[in-house]
């Protein structure tokens, strides 16, 4: 519960914390695609997280309670060389940075609006007071552009939770606006954690040639990010030989993310509910999220290589197409009309779509990227939106990424001309 | 098995039974958005379930077997103030009354048809004989207009099953026929329930401005129900401090529903293939409903206050809105054409949605509710669709919606104004 | 991993073997719809899987290794009498043949690509060396038209798994690139299995009147498909009084597909990420199949009958429909206009769509099914997609399709006129 008194040591806070504020607004500023800074006073009891592409929310100890600020606001967002969006996020950022806390802390978080309407924030899967539960109308009035909310409550529990607007949410969630809600259990992981990275799984319409997302749309989406960017502005999974790696996946989009990985198999061991009781693990290759859900998994990176880490929706991996086009699978274009008229002419797709990852086709509509790219070591991967590649590498010192995998003599396919 | 003289006990119930029958009759006319009235005859041995907004299905024992009837036939179902839809369901109600009985019951269930078209009901999930499993041509002929089907058999199991035409069932289902056919463990629960709420997820298309589902629809719904109500016309679901809380959610529509709620962490102890084993029971705040699914979830009601509980695919909290309108977020719209025009002409979006739920726009198309709606004591809710509240309160007396949360002093958000 | 002269040996085998090449290649003209002969030389320690309108791949043990071979090419098939579609397989099918080894096994598979355009394929969940896992560009090249691949890898698990080709795979998946990859435990099963059904759950877009899927479409699909057949073109599902069945169903569509039975509850037992520990089991009518997974039940056939056995989303036991058509459910067409000038018009649908199932309507398109279609012993099934029949029986010597249950005097429901 806030206290008049606690309320007004957060407004001190601000008032008198404006270093920290002008931190934060220059945490805005951060460059898309970067590794997040060890931004935490001194050193955690826990394994730090990662947000690939994103960063970890910075706080400040004030009488004992953990503060944080989040600043809602209009963020332009590189989703990969070439397509720039205007999104809405937080701190300059979508997702917005990950707040990271543990079992039994006290937090207290200033939300600040400067969007163009009103907001609030709801702690998706928190167990809280319902005064701060956030939803705009039923237990706060809702946040209006230039004001700030603080919120403030203990963490009754550990578990990868979300944070996200809970007022015009359908357009404020479309537009970028969520993040993660990490917290680490009091007394450690059954099993010590070495690597955890957090991705949120989202989807997005914008009309190719445009810049703004549509949040009207509610099933023909053409941009699927992890943490607000298409494969190959993903950045990759880096963890060592051996190491025990958690990845938590978050959803608050339309569409159910089955997020699958090559060489290994996982075990969920959390939900948005809280850790899964051992006896009741699943072992997958891929794990189905749904949306206004999280899910952890777990497993031993006991397999080195370039591992292809994707939504198995296959349109997922793809970058904007048009769903519409005619079907030209099969059809011998020699023989139309067009190629009476143009010799030469062909159009695409005629023995399938591989050739257009190789084929340099005339200027596409501006702010858009090719359907499927990527070039990798053997050639073009061809592929876009949610794609990353999760690198397993024995004898690393850093989590740069180490480049592509060499495999050794004699482990790759063989190959034969007929 | 039905043996001959069954049944023909069950034709002399019916001929002898016409009170029972001109009472079932009435129920067709319960107003909408009532709780459900006690209607099993004495006193049962598990704790009656609730269908928000929707009844139960009163029974009587004729020589041991509890006989049901239920009466297919069009229904004009209020989704909420201000729209009518023209549905198919059963006994002037859809979702249909629910079915309650015990393991170990002899039940005896007259399907009386009057639609327009043939129907069946296959007991979806229930353990019976091949014939009494209620598919159109294949198990059974159809039932035609005008004919009554008797089916016949002893409950084996317990869980929340369902039940559903299985002829014509693609139109059928889409236009509301659907029920809950709850049977009680025969030793009861391990952990006795207080409180149980049955709630039908459903998907509906109604073109704005007209009254009749249309069951061609396969993705792009407009209409997403609980008991065939829309926020605001959804029943809150009410709960004492302390009280352990079963939801059973079932779905028969073409998506998934992932149904959310605030302030609490749910088990899932039970899907339409029975209960769960408690070491496989999976924490969540989201339980995901699959097409032909149920879910039961259990919690204790620990947290006092006004609890969201929806669906999280977002656009399954709005009411009918156009998905292909264009996009206006961003846009300055006092540069446009038609301002100059329209002096002081104002499209909707361009600083978001938020606005839309205070504005007093023109007209809407007739028999259509606001897109996102719904009053709280904060202000607007701006929701719609599946979308209703759960209030635990400590102390009260009756079921009665409570009003509003009073949250204790200091317990809810700070503003500042910067 | 293939050491040059291993990968030799498998030249050799190619070379020297073309009786065995020779015979996968008639193998290529296997009849759709027919059981699976038994491919394997000699006995095998583990219940042969059935894939039912399906094939399973023969190999032959080189050197202790079993050598398979998969050839990519365009293949004819035939979704049901009456409907032919131009598809991408493995050796004259769609899916490709199911490819059954054991735990510990070492195994060598040739890919030759017969497709106008490079393909790969990738192993599913299996765990193998990274420069096997088949991922065009990341870890080999891609393989061109004209030429063959060798993998070749030990296999560390068991399970039920997937191939499929990683490159340009949605259009490659669309077109119906996949097949199953079982592994057999070492130790044989916990209980014995007595039958095994694989069944490769897909979605297609085939514009009425044409031959070709389309594979731009990512939403709007018109047909759904079991091992690419659509009812009444699916087998049955055979299986004797008493027997423990195992269903493994496999996905990569873009759609999740709950798939539903009658008269029985399953056990989930299996995902591609291996046996779910028996602790972790859910007991379910309907199993939530997600894209990129699989799942496999487990079930007791302790219930004689026939048995409908279906996705439970009702438009994917559908044959091509339009969804965009007007609605005309009670539409009073005797007072249209068309009415006053072709007396005696009625439009398909006033009174919901069952007659449809029985009216003799003008030609369809050439090469389209039904929408709903299939007679049963009861009269029309009117179904279509995934959809089939589950058939228990007793004292069965075969499992050719033994005819329509007969079901047991009095235990069919009974019928009264009103």
């Amino acid at each position: 519960m806030i206290t008049r008194r606690k309320f007004f040591s957060g407004v001190a806070a601000i008032a008198g914390g404006s270093a920290a504020i002008s931190r934060l607004a220059r945490g805005a500023e951060v460059v898309a695609n970067q590794s997040p800074p060890a931004v935490q006073p001194g050193n955690q009891p826990y394994t730090p997280v990662v947000t690939p592409n994103g960063t970890t929310l910075p706080w400040k100890l004030v009488d004992g309670v953990k503060e944080f600020h989040l600043v809602a606001e209009p963020v332009k967002r590189v989703f990969a060389e070439g397509m720039m969006v205007n999104c809405w996020g937080y701190n300059g950022q979508t997702p917005g940075p990950t707040i990271e806390a543990m079992e039994g802390d006290r937090v207290r978080i200033f939300v600040t609006n400067h969007l163009p309407e009103a907001t609030s924030i709801h702690w998706h899967g928190v167990i809280l007071p319902n005064g701060m539960d956030g939803v705009g109308g039923l237990t706060q009035k809702h946040i209006p552009p230039g004001e700030t909310c603080a919120y403030e409550f203990t963490l009754k529990q550990s578990g990868v939770q979300m944070y996200h607007p809970h007022s015009d949410e359908t357009v404020q969630m479309a537009m970028g606006m969520q993040g993660f809600f990490v917290i680490h259990p009091k007394g450690g992981y059954a099993a010590p954690v070495d690597r955890h990275f957090c991705i949120f799984l989202q989807e997005w319409f914008v009309e190719p040639g445009t810049f703004t997302p549509n949040p009207n749309v509610m099933t023909d989406f053409n941009l699927f990010t992890f943490n607000s960017r298409i494969f190959p502005g993903t950045d990759p999974l880096v963890a060592k030989l051996g190491q025990r790696v958690r990845v938590s996946l978050a959803n608050l989009s339309m569409d159910s993310h089955p997020i699958h990985f090559h060489g290994h198999r996982w075990w969920v061991v959390e939900t948005d509910g809280g850790p899964i009781p051992k006896s009741a693990w699943w072992p997958e290759t891929t794990v189905n999220v749904p949306p206004g859900s999280t899910r952890t998994v777990e497993f031993v990176a006991d397999n080195p290589g370039d591992w292809a880490f994707h939504c198995h929706k296959n349109h997922h991996t793809m970058n904007a197409m048009n769903h519409n086009i005619p079907n030209m699978i099969g059809v011998n274009q020699k023989e139309t009309r067009i190629n009476k008229l143009v010799p030469g002419y062909m159009a695409m797709g005629t023995s399938g779509m591989g050739e257009m990852s190789e084929m340099k086709m005339g200027p596409p509509p501006k702010n858009t990227v090719a359907m499927m790219t990527g070039d990798g070591p053997f050639g073009p991967i061809a592929m876009g939106g949610m794609f990353t590649i999760l690198k397993i590498r024995e004898g690393i010192t850093s989590y740069d990424d180490p480049g592509w995998f060499r495999q050794p003599e004699g482990t790759g396919p063989g190959f034969l001309k007929s």
